[in-house]
């Protein structure tokens, strides 16, 4: 039996039940909406993960790089959006994807000047058409047109051509992610529904078909009032949480999924701290916990076997290997003496995790599986 | 011939007439010091830098990983010091690198507990010996025990036991890197040096050989008066070097050797900014460089060909694979079209080049090879 004391540390481990209860949730949420669930896998990177999202099945799923596309499409994946604005020169790496594994890997795009290279690139290409969505700025004003931007029938014009479909419109409400009020983060919600459907219908009036309407982060997805007009909602973070979402309290403590496993390497009495082996590279330097949750630090500090918090211990400091941890009295030196392990709560699982290429499984006390990761490009 | 617009991006690309400079620089510098460099390349984490800043040879270098250590063993490396605090469940894997490859690779401790748990483990097995350095505390406050401990000498005694051998003392100023003020940098690098000689001192007045002192940063080692009395220099940052250092005066804008190319995907006129798919797994969200170099951002935004700055282009915002380039006039976007490529400046090349597998060398224009890095535990 391998038990978290077997695991070379830092690692990441990853809490099957909670991963199960997360993703039972969504699925029940998008049902109840009426909405297909396409999971962002940009959060997990894993196939395991992706498939036990659509319980076992290889569903739809949206990917924000292209060695994501690839990786998925290899593992059986059909249906796969790259939810990033496409550069001209990736598209030969898009068809290749479509070509070699017989999945869509429907591409995105805002501008004129790259729906026309879009059309040229497909004309000249023998594989599967290119299929395409037009994202659509609904307020957090990164990337997209606005839905009543003229440019969109330009775009729509440029796209009608033989060997390319396009196939509907894409809208983030990423700025809900600046909210802990429900009321606000409603309002996100409606106003990136609301935007998505109004370029549809735009497009739908001038003729074109844009059967696709996606939205989605997981917050405005799980507060939104409803979905009408809406196809399928898109989030990734809900997989396996984390304390930027439990701060504003999308979601709770408990439902952390994935966490970093980390031995304790000192004891620095003069400057009452204790030293983990998990630093900047184990955690990453995001602290967006932080705005609403001003003690998380670089991650809470947590029981090794439970997950629960130990009192208010938080990672204050990281270098490179080294997180520092204060103690608020010297009673923390024999309840964690050097060798013992603690698992870490990440701010930002998406930024965390990335620096891992496996979870260990953990079923209760054993850990049951090594799933594997995709990173980079 | 390969050149940037065959890469995909985003991606790690290395200037090889600066990383060249930048190692001549530093083992000139270690020369006139009278002292060893063991190359710290938990920075470059490259077997080929790692091998270059021996002028080609295997010399001596510093690991903060055991699968750092793993891989410079297997690649010829015999002189490893693990330069991070040992944990005592991770002697096993000490002793089987050892074994396995023949090298030497010795480990770092500052408490008794964990000295008598190398005594134990070294009793045990049937390798070569364990070789230790005490680390310790010259101000930073991080890990380490001060010089004038008393427990220096009960760590010095738990280790003079059979298959151990107590190698030295090892001190890092890494509160070198909050000061831009040469002297007080010159302060720290005295100090830096003062208590590793003086632990050593000690060690040796009770009859321990100690024959290795270990001190270092690349900043202190740079500005020391003079490193009597000390056996080696550490350093990793200078091989590459970044924005951090950049603005505090410790290197050049030009000495900077790797960057991440990446390609603009979006302009968003509305927001008055550039679109880059370098966003913060790319680019990490460190942001060190921005204390003293406030308009540093995400990173410098340099021209693809030259690395030079492009005005004072910053990636000012970012998000998992988007980078957001304000502009201060529209210009950009004729200067900058959609699919053109640009390189960034890192704040700190340690975080942002973990993201990567691979260095792609560039020459002139010319992209002439590719190296491999080992990333995570």
């Amino acid at each position: 039996m391998t038990t978290l004391q077997d695991l070379e540390t830092p690692c990441l481990v990853l809490d099957r039940a909670r991963l199960d209860r997360n993703l039972t949730a969504m699925r029940t949420r998008c049902q109840a909406l009426g909405v297909s669930l396409r999971t962002h896998v940009k959060t997990p990177k894993s196939i395991e993960i992706g498939r036990l999202a659509h319980g076992g099945a290889t569903g739809p799923i949206a990917v924000s790089t292209l060695r994501e596309a690839e990786y998925f499409a290899k593992g059986g994946f059909r249906n796969i959006l790259n939810a990033v604005a496409i550069a001209p020169a990736k598209l030969a790496r898009v068809a290749a994807i479509q070509q070699a594994t017989g999945s869509t890997v429907r591409i995105v795009l805002d501008s004129d000047v790259v729906a026309r290279a879009v059309a040229e690139f497909a004309r000249d290409q023998t594989g599967a058409p290119i299929e395409v969505l037009i994202e659509i700025d609904c307020g957090e004003h990164r990337s997209g047109i606005a839905p009543d931007d003229p440019v969109l029938l330009d775009i729509a014009a440029h796209l009608a051509k033989p060997k390319v479909r396009l196939a509907g419109v894409m809208s983030h409400g990423g700025h809900s992610y600046a909210s802990a009020d429900p009321a606000e983060i409603r309002k996100v919600a409606g106003i990136e529904r609301d935007s998505a459907v109004a370029a549809a219908r735009r497009l739908r009036a001038a003729g074109h078909a844009a059967p696709m309407v996606s939205v989605g982060s997981s917050p405005t997805i799980l507060y939104a009032d409803h979905l009408d007009g809406v196809t399928e909602a898109r989030c990734g973070v809900y997989t396996l949480w984390d304390l930027a979402q439990a701060s504003r309290g999308i979601c709770r403590l408990e439902d952390i999924a994935a966490t970093v496993l980390t031995t304790v390497i000192g004891h620095n009495r003069a400057a009452q701290s204790l030293i983990l082996d998990a630093g900047a590279l184990a955690l990453s330097k995001d602290i967006s916990a932080n705005t609403f949750m001003p003690a998380a630090g670089y991650g809470l500090v947590c029981d090794a076997q439970t997950a629960a918090p130990l009192g208010s211990l938080c990672v204050n400091a990281v270098h490179q290997e080294h997180g520092t941890v204060k103690v608020p009295d010297a009673s923390w030196y024999a309840k964690l003496p050097i060798g013992s392990l603690v698992r870490v709560m990440p701010n930002h699982t998406c930024m965390t995790c990335a620096a891992y290429e496996t979870y260990h499984v953990l079923d209760g006390n054993r850990v049951v599986d090594t799933w594997g990761r995709v990173n980079g490009w």
